[in-house]
C-alpha cells in the first residue's frame, strides 16, 4: 500500500513514532502489523505554508491521489491565523478534500464505557450513546459561488456566500448515509432547515426519494437548530445523521463533546472511487502545542479507520482499536478525559502505551 | 400602551387568561399590574393561514406596527408542514421580524438554582449558568438573495440560498451585543466560521472595529463549530455571545438546552425604533398540543421581556419574574422540567399558579 500523510507532530511523534523528527521522508516496504507499506510524507497546512508558501502544495495533492489511502493531521495554528484566505491552513484542508473528492465524510461520536466519567453528561445521558454523523464535505456552502467581498448600492461592504447543492450532490451523500445506517441501527434522522432555506427544501426531498431504496432503514427528519438541542437533550435517541457540510461541522463537534473526549475521535472522508482521507476530528489545539499534553487517540484510531475503510485491512484496523481500548483499561488518560482515578499522562506516554498493546 | 399579540392557546389560556377562548378581539383600558392597556388579539402563523390564508395579514402586520409592543405565540404545526414556502407558518414569522425590522434577538440562557436538576449536564457544569445570546434576526441566509431553485447545465435540479451581510448590519448587532455585555458581566463572544466563509471575515473584521467604542468590554472570537462544542464542555466561560443569523438559531437552540428548560426560556427582539417582538424561544410543540402538557412560562417571561425591554416598565417585569420563581419554590413544575420531588402540573394550574402569585 501506498500512504500520503500530511504531518503534525502528533503523527510524527506517535502514528510514525519510529520516523521522529525526519520529517517528510518517503519510506518503501515499510512493516506495519504485517502489512508491507509504502509510506510517504508531505507537507500542508501550517508546516507547507512555512516549507513552500502554499497550504496545499501541487506534490502533495498528486501523492495523495497517487496513494491508496491519506492520513492527515490536525492543521492550522495562531501563526498563520491571519493569513489572507488563501494563505491558511484551512484552505489546504477544504482543497485535498475538494482535490480528492472525498464527498462524504463519517464521524462516529460514541462513549466507550470506560470514559462516560469524562462527559459533561450525566452518567444516564451520556451512557450507551453511539452516533454516526454522515456530512457532505465537498458541496454547500464551503464551496458555493459566486462568494466573496462587494461594495453595495450605498457603498457598504458586503460578505457573502452560496449555500448551494444540487440533486445529485444530496444522492449520493444520502445513499452512504443509507448503507451507513443499515449496517448499524438501521435508523437515519437527516437533518436540515427545510422550514427556511431552499437548498434543505431540496436536501429534504432528495433524500426522501432515495429512502425508497431502503426500506429497511428508518428515516426521519429533523431542524437543524432542534437538533442541536436534541443531542444535549437525549443523545441515544440518535443512530446516524445525514447532513450539509455546514450543519455536520457544527453538530459533528457538537456530538462529539457530548462524549466528553473529542480528543478520542476519529473520521473517515470517502469518494466514490480513490483514496479516502482520514483525520482526527479535533483540530490542532495551538494553545497546547509542544507541550505533549495533547491526546494521539483520534489520529491513532484514524489510522484504524484507514486500514478498515481505506484498505480494508479490517484485522489491523481492529487490532489498533484493541490496543486503543487496552491501554484505556489499564487506566492511562491525557488531559483531556482526565477523571479521578486514572493516572494521567502525556502524549508521548500514552501513544507508547498504544504501541506496546498492539 | 396598545399591544398586538399573535395568539397561540398557550397564550389564550394564561397569558390572556381572562379572555379565554375569545380570539381576536380588542380589549381597551385594561388594567394588568396597574398600567393601563390596550390589548389587541391578531392572528398570524397557522391561525392566520386557517383564517385568511396567509401566514402573515396585511392587517396583522399594520396592527403589529401601531403597536408599543408585540407578543407573539409559538407557531407551526404538522397541519401546515406540507404547505409551499409562502404558506408555511414559519415564512408570517419571517415576514413579521422583517416587517418590524427586529434585528436583534436576545434569548437568555439561565439555569435558575430551582432548576439545575433540570439539565442532563452535571450539577457542577449546569450550576451558575448564565448566557445571553444575542441573534441577528433580519439579514444571513434568512433574507439572502439570490434564492431558490433552477436547473443547471447538467439538467441537475440545484437549491440556493445566499449567506449575506453588510458592514452597517454588522455594525449594529455588534452595539446591541456590547451594550447587552455592558450590562452583564462585560465579556462578549462573537462566533463565527471566518476560516471558511467570507461573509464571516467580514463579520469578525467589523465587530473587531466595534470593538474600539467599547473598550470596557472584553472581545472574544470563536468559530461556530468549537462554540457548539463549549457550550456542551463549559458553558459557564461564556456572559453574552453575538452571532449572525442562523448560527444564533442553532447556538441559541442548544444553550437553551442546556438549561434543561427550554419550556420556560424567553426572547424579545429589538430593532432600532419602534414596537418590539417579544415570543418564547420553544416552538408550538405540536406532539403535545391540546394536552395541557406545555410549560407556559417562556410565554409568561416573554411579557416579562415585554414590559421591560418593550415598554419600560420594570416594576411589572420583575413582579411577573416574581411570580414565576415563586411558583418554582412552591414546587410546581411541568413535565419538562419535572424532577423527582417535585409536583408535576398542567399547563393550565401552572399558569394560574404564576397569576396568583403576580
Ligand atoms: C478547519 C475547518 C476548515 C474544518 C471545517 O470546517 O470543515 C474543521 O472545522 C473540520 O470540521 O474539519
Ligand atoms: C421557526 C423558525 C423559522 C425559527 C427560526 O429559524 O428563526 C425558529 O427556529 C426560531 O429560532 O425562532
Amino acid at each position: 500500500f501506498k500512504l500520503a500523510c500530511g504531518l503534525t507532530d502528533i503523527l510524527v511523534r506517535l502514528i510514525t513514532y519510529s520516523v521522529l523528527e525526519s520529517n517528510f521522508h518517503t519510506y518503501d516496504g515499510l512493516d506495519v502489523l504485517g502489512i508491507e507499506f509504502n509510506f510517504q510524507e508531505m507537507p500542508m497546512g501550517g508546516s507547507a505554508l512555512d516549507l513552500v508558501g502554499v497550504p496545499l502544495p501541487d506534490e502533495t495533492l498528486a501523492a495523495a491521489k497517487n496513494s491508496d489511502a491519506v492520513l492527515l493531521g490536525a492543521i492550522g495554528g495562531y501563526k498563520w491565523d491571519n493569513n489572507a484566505k488563501h494563505l491558511k491552513p484551512e484552505t489546504g484542508l477544504l482543497q485535498i478534500r475538494e482535490g480528492l473528492k472525498v464527498f462524504a465524510n463519517l464521524r462516529p461520536a460514541t462513549v466507550l464505557p470506560q470514559l462516560v466519567e469524562a462527559s459533561t453528561l450525566k452518567r444516564e445521558v451520556a451512557e450507551g450513546v453511539d452516533v454516526m454523523v454522515v456530512r457532505e464535505l465537498t458541496g454547500g456552502i464551503y464551496f458555493g459561488k459566486p462568494r466573496g467581498f462587494r461594495t453595495d448600492e450605498n457603498g457598504e461592504e458586503v460578505g457573502f456566500n452560496t449555500e448551494v447543492y444540487a440533486a445529485y450532490e444530496i444522492d449520493r451523500i444520502a445513499r452512504v448515509a443509507f448503507e451507513t445506517a443499515r449496517k448499524r441501527q438501521g435508523r437515519l434522522c437527516s437533518v436540515d432547515k427545510a422550514n427556511v432555506l431552499e437548498a434543505s427544501m431540496l436536501w429534504r426531498r432528495r433524500v426522501t426519494a432515495i429512502a425508497e431504496e431502503y426500506p429497511d432503514v428508518e428515516l426521519s427528519h429533523m431542524y437543524v437548530d432542534n437538533a442541536a438541542m436534541q443531542l444535549v437533550r437525549n443523545p441515544k435517541q440518535f443512530d446516524t445523521i445525514v447532513t450539509n457540510n455546514i450543519f455536520g461541522d457544527i453538530l459533528s463537534d457538537e456530538a462529539s463533546m457530548i462524549t466528553g473526549s473529542i480528543g478520542m475521535l476519529p473520521s473517515a472522508s470517502l469518494g466514490s472511487s480513490g483514496p479516502g482521507l482520514f483525520e482526527p476530528i479535533h483540530g490542532s489545539a495551538p494553545d497546547i502545542a509542544g507541550q505533549d499534553k495533547a491526546n494521539p487517540l483520534a489520529t491513532i484510531l484514524s489510522a484504524a479507520m484507514l486500514l478498515k475503510y481505506g484498505l480494508e485491512e479490517e484485522d489491523a484496523a481492529r487490532r489498533i482499536e484493541n490496543a486503543v481500548l487496552d491501554t484505556l483499561n489499564k487506566g492511562l488518560r491525557t488531559g483531556d478525559i482526565y477523571s479521578t482515578g486514572t493516572k494521567l499522562v502525556g502524549c508521548k506516554e500514552m501513544g507508547e502505551a498504544v504501541l506496546r498493546s498492539v
